[in-house]
């Protein structure tokens, strides 16, 4: 058996090494690739992707894997078990799904992207809209191959949220809703209670970057195993914990944006780099889900850098870097002003109060194309409309409303929860910091943050893919998934930043 | 026949390809990867190697191969035959070396590098003769497997310059030895002919980097196909003709060393951003020889450069640039300053007067090594005693002497004579380009290099593996590798700035 196991080992080991490859090939491609060399670029990655796709269904893989699930699963430790559990399933959703459609989809990917660039460019969804219907029939397909035990759209949320389903989310959904469109609209009432103009006027691009660089370092990114750079949009890629890389973009008028984007992204880095990689390179080792990933780069970007202590201990520092621009600010006006909240149209510039909003009006949407109850062609409207209900305004456009994310184009279905859910995760994740260590507020006031990304280290990092998301965060809090959190959280501090009667 | 031309075609750009992927990875390893993440960088490098092996040695491909050579071979138009004459010898360079053979090698290569660092750290050549002798003898067995035909050492020439053999090289070598010897001697006897002080001093960094950049773009270097960065070694990387990657290291001390540099790997880089790929990713379309790259390199650095148009072009941006540094210095004296020659240890630092004697010197040891006319324990000797015969000094210690160069810690004997193949092919080409156009120097000191750039395009770049460099050289100069060019070029050259008569 164990010699089984190792064969087994070795083979996934490879996988995870030439998926090491791709990711540094896709890091290039963002980050330093010379512009001409697209072409040559694409047809690299294709023929690396054929190699992988080879190893990924390699049948003596299937065949090991399961003979140690079938007939040895009870001589296997909890974290072999897992490395098995987790390759069977990659082995079967590269598997299970036909040749042909694979291409389809594939070449619907590539095809959908460059239709949608030119259709939100042009403002016309009509062009789009054949896209998305193909894509909503080939996943239907797909779905009915990787698990027809589960309702179509189920089977995409799996893919990225694994064991999360319409039953799990709607109900949590739900209760943001109701809870998050008065807190909004009573915001909105007192909208002049937070001055925000502080964060505008212009800011040198080299200063930027020396302090996103020291922010990053001090809230524990070890740059001797990784990097940050600059792209077009930011991200966090790289090829093993040991290589874990950043990337953000300075705007000169906005600091703000860029900074917090660094911190978002250190935030999944230090998930990253948290890895228990000492166990090899093996499925155990890599993170959970996108929801937990999300959780830990939210839990940064907004738990611990939007919050009091953050902002107090940072501001001499940020006034010092930019005296001109906070001449007349103080740490308290600061914090105020990077929280201010105000709906607008396009999700990733949104608050965290309105954030939600956003991903659950594209959750209802991609529900209903699932179940049929919408209908593709009425997106536009449905759009707008959920858009009035929610957060009171109206997009001009399509431009800046059905057709801003790239998700749909990529037929990338049941990715938007993610977001939310990490929300939810990063307070729940978050409280329970508090209750153990009352006084990390204090620390974090210091410029220590070592007991925070030590507190994740040691609940999350280092677990890798042993549980699922539910599993964890019952270990870590006590109890499930629970908008509750975050609700009382978004209530108390925006009630006290607008001061609000809630 | 056409299909099965086809598959074998199909095959060789995924090796390409894949060989591509390597490329980038290597360039990523040197420029920009953490220092943390060697070790998963090793491990990923490993398993593509193994993909990109188990490619090259394809029974399906070695059996396409030996189909279309030996029975459809009338049947291939030149390019074609090109492709397959040079991944059958690829295959078979593959293939016939057993793998206990390759894996010996490989290991060496590994541990000898090591050896070699610490024994040059300490002086201690003991340390590293055993690793030296274990690599002559692999070496030997290896040459029997792949070409029983050839003398062991000419098998080993022949992985680097294809074709050439010791009785190609050395008379031309005997013959610039001859030549050489009292040339520099005469030159050291008037060595305070030349006064090379302005050369010293402090250059800004970010100036030197401005430079080298305009320089490049000048000569030719394309920025939207190439990436030009920073190293620890100056080298030219990159994975395919749209995505050719340079790097210089710059020191304050020394600006003529980065700049010089920079143009050198600027010759490898027109090279690379001129072959055919509009022939597809095929071997057909690749650079020729080690010997005729480095003709290309030093075609620049060299021959253009070094030369008086070019200092005299460049010298007013120049003293721009570093107005503190030449302000009482001229172009001519500049010309003269950036040659003036001077015996020393190290190879990689030479003038081009003295270079060929390093090489020359280093070629008769990997001779006697591989005929039994040398023995391993008695190289620091015969290396000091050769350096003292050839160059009129002698090295202090070993670290600057036998043990300065990696190339035999990694077991690449034969490679030397390439530097040298190179300086007289470059010399060779351009008096070819000079009589086809006299009035070329005019262009150069007009900064306009657009002629001499598309010459080396059309006259070599575009013609990839078509030819051997015998062919090659003799197509453009309608003779054979002749070291009389060199001779009389450096003879002129240095008898006019050192004011000697010869």
């Amino acid at each position: 058996m164990n010699q089984q196991y190792q064969q087994v080992v070795q083979k996934l080991e490879e996988i995870s090494h030439l998926n090491g490859v791709m990711s540094t090939l896709g890091w290039d491609q963002e980050v330093v690739m010379p512009s001409g060399a697209g072409e040559a670029r694409a047809k690299q990655m294709a023929a690396l992707a054929g190699v992988i796709h080879e190893r990924m269904t390699d049948l003596e893989l299937g065949e090991g894997l399961h003979e140690l699930a079938d007939r040895h699963w009870q001589t296997l430790d909890a974290d072999e078990q897992c490395n098995v559990r987790e390759a069977l399933r990659n082995y079967e959703l590269e598997t299970k799904v036909p040749k042909q459609l694979v291409m389809e989809l594939t070449e619907l990917s590539s095809r959908g992207h460059a239709v949608w660039v030119k259709a939100r460019q042009q403002n016309k969804f009509a062009d789009f809209a054949p896209v998305l219907k193909r894509f909503l029939a080939l996943k239907k397909e797909w779905a009915q191959c990787v698990a027809p035990d589960l309702a179509p759209y189920d089977a995409n949320i799996d893919l990225f949220e694994r064991g999360a389903t319409m039953a799990t989310i709607t109900p949590v959904f739900e209760r943001l809703k109701q809870e998050l469109i008065p807190l909004i609209a009573a915001i909105q009432q007192h909208a002049d209670r937070v001055d925000a103009s502080c964060l505008q006027g212009l800011f040198a691009l080299d200063k930027q970057e020396v302090l996103a660089r020291k922010i990053s370092s001090d809230i524990g990114f070890d740059f001797s195993q990784g990097r940050m750079d600059v792209s077009v949009h930011p991200f966090c890629g790289g090829s093993h914990p040991t290589d874990v890389r950043i990337t953000t973009r300075y705007k000169e008028s906005n600091f703000v944006e860029s900074l917090y984007s660094i911190i978002h992204e250190t935030g999944h880095a230090l998930y990253e780099q948290g890895r228990p990689h000492h166990l090899g390179d093996l499925p155990v080792t890599e993170s959970l889900t996108m929801g937990i990933h999300e959780s830990q780069s939210l839990f940064w970007e907004r738990m611990i850098a939007q919050g009091k202590p953050f902002c107090r201990h940072y501001f001499g520092l940020i006034r010092q870097t930019f005296p001109d621009n906070f001449r007349h600010t103080d740490a308290d006006a600061f914090y105020r002003a990077i929280n201010h909240c105000k709906p607008d149209f396009i999700r990733v510039e949104a608050d965290e109060v309105t954030y939600p909003l956003h991903v659950i009006l594209r959750y209802e949407i991609e529900k209903g194309l699932f179940d049929g109850s919408m209908a593709v062609d009425d997106l536009p409207e449905i759009w707008n409309e959920s858009m009035r209900r929610y957060l009171g305004i109206t997009p001009p456009n399509d431009t800046v409303g059905v057709l801003q994310d790239s998700h749909w184009s990529a037929g990338a279905f049941g990715y938007f929860p993610s977001y939310t859910l990490g929300a939810i995760y990063a307070c729940q994740f978050y409280n329970a910091m508090l209750i153990e260590h009352p006084d990390i507020a204090c620390e974090i006031a210091n410029g220590n943050f070592v007991p925070v990304k030590q507190w994740l280290n040691d609940k999350i990092h280092r677990h890798g893919k042993r549980y699922t998301p539910d599993e964890l965060v019952r270990r870590i809090t006590g109890e499930r998934l629970n908008s509750d959190h975050l609700i009382r959280y978004l209530k108390a501090k925006y009630g006290e930043i607008y001061s609000l009667t809630l």
